[in-house]
């Protein structure tokens, strides 16, 4: 418990955001959401530690998510050129100061954690490629490439270096985590459909494991609101019922007499073996206690193991699926760093390994297989991965001959799981509200075309503008871009010129660049700036309004914006399909897309679309009576 | 001979674009470059008989990538409803006329080849992804890892039938083409230090391979050029040659005596053994003969096996390595169905196999890994791949505690060739001319405008036009699409009313819903046509200018075009940037973007800029003063 409240102090006094697996926010800032402090170097502090704590408190926790949300932390530090307020800094780091080159950065960081974590470097690619990224370039599975390959000769080094046994826990297993590597796995149709009935019940399991995970996520947000005691409170809350079922459990559960010929392992002498005493005489164990009081690695590799098929009774797994599959739901959402995927492989574990028992003699697959299929098939009903999940379980497992089937049960269970909800993190980035932008157009974007969604009212900048007008534009709005247009003398007529962000505006008048008149001073201008005057300050950081000290005579100056605008925006026609409009601004990653007027004679331009104007709520808000289609 | 010789005559007289590889052909048509024939019925005949008449003949050829090529060609028969010439045709395939999945199913098509090529799922999926594909949606990572899960079951159950040996030379090896995994390999710095200079050489050959394929490519085609009689005395020459090094160059070789204990293994008896006798008395075997008069696939077996580390003498692996080298590059580019993977694998084991020997006692890890690394350093050195040859490798030999390494030797190799040259399919796609997209702008388009390169003359409709002018506009030129513009009575001024392709124009000709004046009949129209009636053809399929049967009396009327026009085209103004607007073009898979005028009072439409007009022949032909940086 003592843990459990370092690691609930951490999260709720320093860095809330680091609570959780942290997937969901990466996934979400990749996509172009760039929330407060997600990746901050105090979440990254509190995501280290706290992670420590909770996995060690006993939680039914895992910390692969943590690990990714670590490595995404430390690409994003790195990314905004260290941090100034810890005196890190480093001057090469500045190319990195522009949208893509930091998302790229980060991307290579959540493969790095999912490297790591399960030692699967090809794993780790195909996880930001599936599940983290929203756009890929081929550039960037090079770069990943790279990043895991570095990872896995780093961790291949440490275990190298950790052989001898003083790094603790770590090195167990060597470089492959849970060696089940076996003889030729021989199947036939009973064991197909056995096979077949995991996956249909995994994607049912998995999917139900969202649907409460979501309604326990959603009452846990209505206590953490009311404070940071609250947070420790409902955390030492599921403390005490973890160590309740971890301790209380095994009683239920007869001792079994140990293996012949295992005198020597059974039961288990020290901390994490296979054969744990617990209250049982000598010559026998508790087989509950032996994967519910372990490691959760260790847990892993006893229910994957088969050397021996009656190792764990029925009821120890059924107890122990029961147990974690709830202790999994009601733990995730408490004010610690905690990931998913060890709750639901050790459900998924130890569901196979009961059917493989049930099922036991008309079977040809050993038990453990089973328990591998078992907990492929929670993976592919929670995640709804399937490429990279299968190469992490091929990695983690070396057993390339149970590809095929695990294969299998990835696919079924996640098209069984599909057709009730989305998955877990796609779940939590929607009950964040974070504003993520689908990869495909909602069908009912059809009904309606980009002019429909515009919201004012518009802001628009003269191609020379008066300072004050800008400032007042600044404060005023939240706004990051504004259109500029071109009026009478610099143009015949009115016409668009292209579209300034504020952060430009910002260093702009913190140039003080201005003239009397509205003139043209473009080159004049370009002299006094570097283009690294405008590079993408870290989140948070950078000029701010409150920065600028503009006097009463500068605010009746002229400031001309045309070299800092953007004078090539993408448009799209007020009459476009806004489907075929949300394609272009999700295609391209863009932030502003501005709508244009179909019918000349009007002013050029008719409003700005944001992420935002594309949202369901919106979108529907608006227009109520365009029914979404499921 | 003969064999070749009927290779030959089938590629030459019935289907040349069988000829070759494959992959490049298939790159391109997903990068919307709807080649002639390319996946044509005929194409698939001849890809699956000339491959098997041309692996059959000796020559240093793979099955792999003709077997991409033979899966994209049936996924591409499938998607165009089967065949009407030849009586095979399935109603429900008509949900694949459409651009969007015929891609799909095509792409899927090519993961599938991979993954029965390689007995490699998951390597299949990530080909199509890394290598094949030019557009990804994550649904399209779901539908081929569900085509390679039901070709890794399928080739898994056709094994099991083929264990009893009934099927000749199919299911040796299993489901692991060439196992190697063996115990822990360990290794110290030598031998990274040689695996290092392994990828540096690596690369070297690599790209020096390129350069002389291509080379050799340029000057076959002058000869392939003057008619298929000499294609075929091309393919006689090189079968000839193929024939001299395999029969002759043993002779070079001394004898081996037999490995002690193998007495009963050694020389073989029967065709393909690990040890064969040649011009060797009892007791003594012919190294090389071993590899080079032996299937490719025992020959690869034979290089990666580490039992004997002295089966083969340095100067066999030089001269094999030599032999295969060059063999490889003249083979390649004739009128036979040839795969690149098998040769490069072979030189690049023998390669590799070579350094492991001559560094021989420094080194912890055996001959056959190096054999395995030197193979993977020439992969990447010439294909330019990574996660997926990193992948297929793993699938092929099982071994995945040598993925560090693989990985390493990957990006070296890959990183020394790039700065020389680009992979080889590139290379192949440049050489056929065939328009390519880029996924990235060229620096040069930086300096130009959108409006900069549109190639007149443009040809627009009005809203309700007259059949003579389409007709006339549909014979004149070869132009596919064709821009719409409203004009009074139907609306103010001039307005861009969307784009109208060729085939929709035809469909609605040969509906015949004319009228005697210039009025809307959009709503009466849309009840005679179904929408499967616009559905996209096979290539050379569908509706041409001459089925169209049109009078006199007929060509003076009018036919409303709004019903078969696309309203949303996307759209750019004609002073965006060139590099955008290809960005643009490229990304949302576009085939016309419509230019439009920055100033009011213009015609509504500047011009339609297609694939063509992005590639860097038309723009530098334009501008030749934009020095292509490189």
């Amino acid at each position: 418990m003592i843990l459990a409240i370092c690691a609930a102090a951490l999260c709720a006094f320093i860095a809330p955001a680091a609570a959780g697996s942290g997937i969901p926010e990466v996934k979400a800032y990749l996509n172009g959401v760039d929330g407060h402090s997600i990746l901050a170097p105090s979440t990254l502090f509190v995501k280290i530690f706290g992670s420590i704590f909770g996995v060690s408190a006993g939680f039914v926790v895992g910390k692969e998510g943590p690990m990714v949300h670590t490595g995404a932390c430390i690409a994003n530090f790195l990314g905004q050129g260290g941090s100034r307020k810890y005196h890190l800094t480093w001057k090469w780091l500045r190319y990195f100061k522009n949208d893509r080159d930091r998302r790229d950065l980060i991307t290579c960081g959540a493969a790095a954690g999912v490297a790591a974590a399960f030692r699967s470097p090809v794993g780790g690619v195909l996880f930001a490629l599936e599940e983290a990224a929203s756009w890929w370039r081929s550039a960037l599975l090079w770069r990943t490439f790279f990043t895991t390959a570095v990872v896995a000769m780093v961790v291949r080094s440490l275990i190298e270096i950790c052989r001898s046994g003083k790094c603790g826990l770590f090195g167990q297993g060597g470089l492959i985590m849970f060696d089940v590597n076996s003889a030729d796995p021989s199947y036939n149709t009973p064991d197909l459909l056995a096979i077949m009935l995991i996956g249909v019940l995994g994607g049912i399991f998995g999917s139900l494991y969202n649907y409460l995970v979501d309604k326990v996520l959603r009452t846990y947000s209505i206590i953490n609101e009311r404070g940071p005691v609250f947070k420790v409170l409902l955390v030492i809350t599921v403390s005490l019922l973890t160590s309740c079922c971890a301790f209380g459990l095994p009683w239920l559960i007869k001792c079994t007499s140990c293996p012949i010929g295992m005198e020597k392992e059974c039961p288990t002498i020290g901390r994490f073996g296979k054969y744990r005493s617990f209250q049982c005489q000598p010559g026998y164990y508790n087989d509950l206690a032996s994967i519910f009081l372990n490691t959760s690695d260790n847990a892993i590799r006893n229910l994957f193991s088969s050397t021996n098929e009656d190792e764990f009774k029925l009821s120890t797994l059924f107890i122990f699926f029961v147990a974690i599959y709830f202790l999994g739901i009601v733990t995730y959402g408490i004010a610690v760093p905690s990931g998913l995927f060890i709750p639901v492989i050790l459900a998924g574990a130890s569901y196979g390994r009961f059917v493989g028992r049930l099922l036991g003699s008309t079977l040809n697959l050993d038990v453990g297989l089973f328990a591998l299929l078992g907990a492929a098939s929670f993976l592919g009903g929670t995640m709804r991965m399937t490429v990279s999940l299968c190469i992490i379980l091929l990695e983690l497992t070396n057993d390339l001959l149970m590809l095929p089937l695990v294969m299998l049960v990835l696919l079924i269970s996640k098209t069984v799981a599909d057709s009730f909800n989305k998955g877990v993190y796609d779940q939590i980035v929607e009950m964040k509200g974070l504003p993520y932008m689908e990869a495909h157009a909602e069908p009912y974007m059809r009904q309606l075309v980009a002019g429909d969604v515009c919201s004012g009212p518009l802001i628009t900048f003269s191609g020379v503008e008066k300072v004050s007008n800008i400032l007042h534009a600044l404060r005023m709005t939240g706004h990051n871009g504004f259109p500029v247009i071109d009026e009478p003398p610099f143009s015949d007529a009115p016409e668009l010129c292209g579209l300034v962000l504020r952060s430009h505006l910002l260093v702009l008048l913190k140039g003080k660049k201005f003239a009397k008149n509205q003139v043209l001073t473009g080159s004049e201008f370009l002299r006094m700036f570097h283009a690294f005057d405008f590079a993408k300050p870290g989140s948070g950081k950078g000029l701010h309004l409150e920065d600028l000290d503009i006097s009463d005579d500068e605010m009746e100056m002229y400031v001309d914006l045309h070299p800092v605008t953007n004078t090539s925006p993408y448009t799209v026609v007020e009459t476009m399909s806004l489907a075929k409009a949300s394609v272009l601004f999700r295609q391209l990653g863009l932030r502003h897309l501005c709508v244009v007027p179909k019918t000349p004679g009007r002013p050029p331009i008719v409003g700005i679309l944001t992420r935002h104007d594309f949202m369901p709520e919106h979108v529907l808000g608006l227009y109520p009576h365009t029914i979404p289609h499921k």
